[in-house]
């Protein structure tokens, strides 16, 4: 665990080295990220055994997860060199205006420095070296870890590579640091030093820390990525063996344990979709998952679910593992007690909800409040517009077809939505637009062009689009 | 006052209305802007003559006031057809990347109905049909208002011009309202349709509505812009008589009631500042200041600065009105007592602070933490990146020349800042990119191109500024 002298010393160096990141060059910190990024890679066998010794998620997926990570700080750092985030903005003076009106000019600079909470389930892409971190120090923000006690050796590892990979970069001392322990993570929340947060985590976590962030004397934005129901809805023409298959590989991928599991699938009445998803599940066999304390709060979930819904796949639950459960209900039943039945249960199980009209179903979407995706499988020639326009108007990410657990880390990809699913419903914590939390703008008025930061320039070094007297131009 | 069964009916109105306004288009939504603009215009010296009625604030300031108000309205017009907020993101499916990527396009939306809280010193600009309104409806959010007290009967004529506006416009009713009363006001923060409020107030009661705002069951994004101090940096080379003047005009300007006034001047020592500013002054004039409230809460803040501070031009304060005030105090007394000194005094006073040297001012600078605005005044040949840099690390807007309180309303205008200028850093309330506070991404995933948003389409039916496959495009 990290001390509270220790915790304070790293929290003092990262205030004091801010402002020499924040006067690095985009360039410069795309090197660093790529840096990391090469020194990951190079890594590659040692930090997927470790992982899988701390994880249990397999080495396939663990080799994959590096990839997408590195992959990650490989597309922050062309975000930065492509620099649309800087938002350049350049209004010349206008003499003959009433009241007349100055040279403005306006950037986005970065927050100073941030505490980001790393994730258990994805000992990678939201870890250490993920994506809060990797966004972060793309726009120049200092950045300490909170380790996730689920992989405590591997973020000990991780961290190791990242410090001597940005150091090889010739970043300062003290841009990034890890740190361990509950009562630490609080206590950085509450450093007056730090100026934004990032989570990905529990609800309950997620809420608490929110708390204290919104609480201090000088609240800080918390970016907290929290549970997610991910609603699936399928309309009697989609009902097949195969989208059933579809449904038992996702809802188990990783033994359940994503933030997009499809946690609620609204069926049609009378289709036969339990029959078909109860054959896709074959027998249930029971995985490890992350850690015992997940386990275990899977299966009190789930037998609280039990309680008030149909059981079509069951299980007997293991200590530490976890084995997938299919349960049914009935729209009626969910909109009687939707916070009973409308709760994300981390882990293989999902539950299938039979509406008798698409209307009844979205009644029930609509009460959800808010998810990081909704999915929607239709057939040729069913009128999805107001099913799409439902579905996104509580979530982050509407799918036509296939799977919400692939999440796809690319300029467009939206990963946040509407509360409980997120505590920003602004933001992304995945994609190009992830780097946007960390920033603030700062405009320049009449301010002499040798003093400007380079993206307000006329002659626009950088090479970067520029917005100039209310026109997007590119370079 | 406005009833709580009354503003039930009105907040669900409101939310019952939010898919339809957020199902127009934002050329539609441009044409609302720009009846109201026009409908405020026709009516300015009704306007103007109430609202000094009720504010003293004079004809030529509110007149220019409705003008900047109804410039603003189209401005947010110009910023929704142009219609980059949209963020329109574009990635096509690429089966060859590993593992193959979907079709993903991502788009802002309206987050739903917002409260907006209207400011005293702004009575148009701030108030009813001002900014926050502007920008919210702009971007298709229903907006209900809580009117300030300080000028009721303007807020209801007001109200009364843009909801005829909007109905003349085909504006769907409920996509606009006024609410009264403190109560009530907490109430709407805390009514669970509402999805994000703004506020321009003070730093108590903003930190008071944020509160509420952050510890509802469900959280929502809070924009309040709160006091400001302001400061201004002189070099010793820049003292001048006319910047005396300078100073005299802006701290004195609307009897000082300014969210950007200069609270605060760093100025050298020794350097004969004081007296030109007392010159400048003269002898100075009560004026009636905004509410009866706001003079008694200057006349305590005066006596409690001047306990501590010098005063270098005094006067008697009359019960209702505000009479310039100058203090001045050294760095050294302001870094011994921070809490006590750099504090917003709303009103016509400024505390000068004399330094020895440039390193000492800004030492003192860094304790204000945040601020809307900082001003530097220096001479050619004055070495000034690194006070830029310093300044530009604690405001939103870095001012070289010139004083803060002209806040031209452009596409780079910036008016926000870090803690306690305003609770969202990452904003600005004044400017093209306010609207930004009131949208939420949505990424569509293969989705068919007829339910697609039209901002999303590869036809670019908008013809707006696209981002496809990672490249910006122009139409």
């Amino acid at each position: 665990m990290t001390t509270r002298a220790e915790l304070d010393t790293i929290v003092s160096t990262a205030s004091l080295v801010a402002p020499i990141v924040a006067s690095t060059t985009d360039i410069e910190r795309a090197l660093w990220l790529e840096a990391v990024a090469d020194a990951l890679d190079a890594r590659v066998d040692d930090l997927v055994a470790l992982a899988n010794e701390e994880s249990s998620l397999g080495v396939p997926r663990l080799t994959g997860e590096v990839a997408r990570t590195t992959g990650q700080l490989r597309l922050f750092a062309r975000v930065v060199r492509e620099g649309s985030y800087l938002d350049a903005t350049i209004d010349h003076a206008d003499p003959g205006s009433t009241p007349p009106s100055p040279d403005l000019r306006r950037v986005m600079r970065p927050l100073g420095p941030v505490a980001v909470f790393a994730a258990s389930n994805f000992p990678f892409a939201f870890s250490v070296a993920g994506g809060d971190t990797a966004s972060a120090l793309a726009v120049g923000c200092p950045v300490i870890v909170k380790a996730h006690p689920g992989h405590p050796r591997l973020s000990r590892l991780t961290a190791s590579i990242v410090t001597e990979a940005l150091r090889n970069a010739d970043a300062p001392d003290g841009v990034f640091a890890l740190v361990e322990g509950v009562e630490t993570g609080i206590d950085l929340v509450n450093s007056p030093a730090i100026e934004a947060v990032g989570f990905t985590g529990s609800l309950h976590g997620g809420r608490a820390l929110f708390d204290v962030a919104s609480s201090r004397p000088k609240p800080i934005p918390f970016y907290g990525e929290l549970g997610s129901l991910n609603p699936v809805l399928v309309t009697p023409a989609a009902v097949s063996a195969d989208l059933a298959a579809g449904l038992a590989g996702s809802f188990t991928l990783g033994v359940g344990q994503f933030c997009t599991k499809p946690g609620v699938v609204f069926v049609p009445q009378g289709a036969g979709f339990e029959a078909l998803l109860a054959d896709a599940v074959g027998t249930p066999q029971p995985a490890p998952m992350l850690t015992p304390g997940l386990a275990a709060t899977f299966a009190e979930g789930l037998e609280r679910l039990q309680q008030r819904a149909e059981t079509i796949v069951g299980a007997q639950q293991e200590p530490g593992s976890g084995t997938p459960v299919v349960l049914a209900t009935t729209v009626a039943d969910v909109l009687a007690d939707p916070e009973a039945l409308l709760v994300e249960c981390f882990g293989p199980t999902t539950l299938l909800v039979r509406y008798e009209s698409v209307d009844e179903a979205l009644a029930a979407i609509a009460v959800i409040g808010g998810t990081l995706t909704a999915t929607l499988h239709a057939a040729e020639g069913d009128d999805v517009a107001d099913l799409a326009d439902a579905l996104a108007r509580v979530s982050g990410r509407v799918l036509f077809g296939g799977w919400p657990t692939g999440v796809a880390v690319t300029w467009a990809q939206q990963h946040g939505g509407p509360w409980p699913s997120t505590t920003s419903p602004t933001h992304t914590s995945v994609g190009a637009a992830a780097v946007r939390r960390w920033v603030r703008p700062v405009a320049y008025q009449s301010a002499p062009s040798a003093v400007l930061p380079p993206a307000l320039r006329d002659e626009n070094p950088l090479g970067i689009p520029q917005r100039v007297d209310g026109v997007l131009t590119l370079p």
